[in-house]
């Protein structure tokens, strides 16, 4: 068979070994503080019925997702349809040749979910996901076309408690991966609305929000002009800018705002979750009222929250925000809920540039077992599974190979440890066990090497 | 926005968060043994070149492969070729408008891994992947279009140590989940090959395999009718089939072709993967030499194995083998290694069968706070944290509501553990923790309480 010279499709990514170990510590920090509180693992299929996913994410969305093509004579439908010699347009000729896309989020198949099974789940309905998506991106630095959100979600309750909960939780992954220079950006979609009401801009909230939304990317002088596209004075922009730009305390912002009811109770309900994730432990001054956060997604409708870390080069890691009505786009109304997500491709990198990753990870191995001459070898397979019986993950070099190979090999590997084991070893029914950082070397029983193996504590 | 009615493809799962737990308490056995053996994750992107895919599974297997169509205007290609009116077939259309597929298992992605990275990784290269595949075929009861593989690879070595050790990951996964009645049927290619020499198949090696490998569906008669198919004699081929049918020990067997040197090496090769793994500690009586085995991949050239549960009604659920050369594909010859994977679904079913799975799995919550009045709500926030704070999995019901409706939610969610907060124990500064099981309910200290949580430790 002719040899291929083999790549992957651009933006995608595969994960070694060595970058898989990090990302499962990272996982891991996440799933175990979605399941401290009550958070359960969903999974959903990576395709779902394109009529599903089209009319979710807006016109361009709908071009960014995936089509999987119908297996076997996919043309047989456009040709059943009695169509002429003229080749259609390609939309004209995508829906007879696929029914099917790979999801662009988990937010869209989550409430398909929940539509679907809306008689068997306990609510309020806690769900975390963390899955790949896929979007038909163009590929760029920090851009794929496959790559994992991790997503919570609460549905059906009002309650803030769900807002103040995420606090905590946000507290705590980043306290747990060492990024305690983190701040939480607060706000209130409720707050901007009520801001383009006063504003003249009636009807027109949403172009408000994503406006206020580019703050960051194209400055106060740019997000102007795209307010005074909207049909409003330079000077009325400006004057609305500047009353959400910088440091602003809350009730300062209260009383700027004092007649307009919309933004009395945002701001209240924003004040609440503060107070609320208090209560709950959250260390003071964590969380910063930010009335220019407008995050881009249309489906939100109460609090919405971003998260920074102050001392790397990075956008935001996590977001989230309350939603009035998911399900109703597949025919269950009334069920409001708040969700969030860490992006950890974001995080993994702010993790590699502070250097946070634990050298060791609890999931590699410890020690590598040696067989120094064939004739110790029956000695060192014993000696390997007594160690994996107690608990000790650890190998064995499987070919007859000199010692220096088979500490090469343990060195690529990153294994701390060698357990070397030759004709002195089997008389004596000892061990020699080799720290291959600092090259020391003891003799000993099998049980205290064991012992030290397991005193070892390793992260992860 | 008009609602849909939401369906899921065909052949497609959603895993809801019940089935979830069970799924990961599955996967996390199985790893922590991959690990436990020096086996590292890793993970390759869903979406393959259609190039690196096609060719390596038959041309049956190429039909069944999920095609994704390229982005935007896919068309333009074809109209570029100046091509006419008329659409060609779907065949010739095809390569003009999909460049990429989705994986259909985790080998061919692995040998292109291996392929593309051979100079950054220490050898011999243990990993494991766990991610889903996805195919085509007709979905029907126990098939689906997407499932996940649970794979674990060495290559770049001969040693028969590999497949000791397989034996010995297989023995340690089916003793953690109970399923001790398992057995490990073992066989070797080169040894059918000898057989089907001397049947005078030679040049049909391969065909031999596969008929063979149809005893289970097919049997005795079946098999010798396809066997003189290929050309031989009714006699000869029943002749054959005797040798190898029933149990026979591996000696009477070699006893029996003493003349095919194939079978001699290949009988003495099965021989030592059973010392060595017993030198390893595996319990004598397990591994039974089974020379009807014969599995259907092709690219097997040593060792195969397959484990089947004597006291569930499923088929194999675990199987693997030795290849001589599988990255030679990607241009890349001279990789010798041995894998084998966990049929995850047919394992999840056998367990489900002889209900095998834990009642309450670590990752699931162990307690929910109920508020009894509003004016205990700062209370029961304050003692939620604390029970967090010390590793307890907690929750809090978030809304206002009687308590039966809080106990109901704690009975749909099956979290076995309340602890009921109102004016009495703000006062007397406890928590009644209650049973929910039992019943039974006790005044206790939060300290008290938490240690009692803790305590009841719980599987997964």
């Amino acid at each position: 068979m002719a040899a291929d010279t083999p790549s992957i499709p651009k933006g995608t990514r595969d994960f070694s070994p060595e970058k898989m170990l990090r990302r499962n510590y990272l996982f891991q920090v996440i799933k175990e503080t979605f399941e401290k509180f009550g958070f359960q693992p969903l999974e959903t299929p990576a395709m779902e019925n394109l009529s599903v996913l089209t009319g979710k994410y807006g016109e361009e969305g709908d071009q960014l997702i995936f089509k999987i093509l119908n297996s076997g004579d996919f043309l047989s439908d456009y040709r059943k349809q009695g169509a002429s010699g003229t080749l259609p347009e390609s939309r004209q000729l995508l829906p007879l040749i696929s029914e099917k896309a790979l999801r662009y989020d988990l937010t869209v198949p989550f409430a398909r979910f929940v539509a679907m099974n809306k008689g068997a789940l306990a609510f309020p309905f806690r769900r975390y996901q963390i899955q790949p998506v896929w979007r038909a991106d163009r590929p760029q630095k920090g851009r794929y076309r496959e790559f994992v959100q991790c997503d919570a979600d609460v549905v059906g309750t009002p309650s803030l408690i769900c807002e103040a909960e995420m606090m905590l939780m946000i507290h705590e992954v980043m306290s747990r991966l060492g990024l305690s220079e983190y701040r939480i950006l607060l706000n209130h979609r409720a707050l901007l609305k009520g801001l383009a009401l006063t504003a003249g801009l009636e009807g027109q909230e949403m172009a408000f929000c994503t406006a206020i939304d580019k703050m960051d990317k194209i400055g106060e002088e740019g997000v102007v002009k795209e307010l005074e596209a909207l049909g409003i004075s330079q000077e009325n922009a400006k004057n609305h800018i500047q009353s959400i730009s910088g440091q602003v305390s809350l009730s300062a912002f209260k009383n700027r705002h004092s007649s307009v009811s919309e933004i009395q109770t945002s701001a209240d309900e924003v004040q609440e979750v503060i107070r609320l994730s208090e209560q709950m432990s959250m260390p003071a001054g964590k969380i910063e009222f930010s009335p220019t956060l407008a995050r881009g997604l249309t489906y939100y409708t109460g609090c919405i929250f971003e998260v920074k870390i102050s001392n790397a080069q990075m956008g935001s890691v996590c977001g989230g925000g309350r939603y009035d009505d998911l399900t109703g786009l597949f025919g269950v109304p009334g069920l409001p809920g708040v969700g969030f997500s860490f992006g950890v491709d974001r995080m993994y990198d702010v993790l590699e540039q502070l250097n946070l990753f634990p050298e060791f990870l609890g999931s590699s191995t410890s020690v590598l077992f040696c067989s120094l001459e064939p004739q110790s070898l029956p000695y060192a397979l014993k000696a390997v599974s007594e160690a994996r019986a107690q608990g000790v993950k650890a190998e064995i070099y499987p070919d007859e190979a000199r010692l220096k190979k088979q500490l090469t090999y343990a060195n690529q590997k990153k294994i701390p440890f060698a357990v070397l084991l030759g004709a002195t070893e089997v008389e004596s029914s000892t061990w020699t066990l080799k720290n291959l950082d600092s090259g020391e070397q003891w003799s000993l029983s099998p049980q205290d090497a064991i012992q030290h193996l397991n005193a070892h504590k390793i992260h992860g």
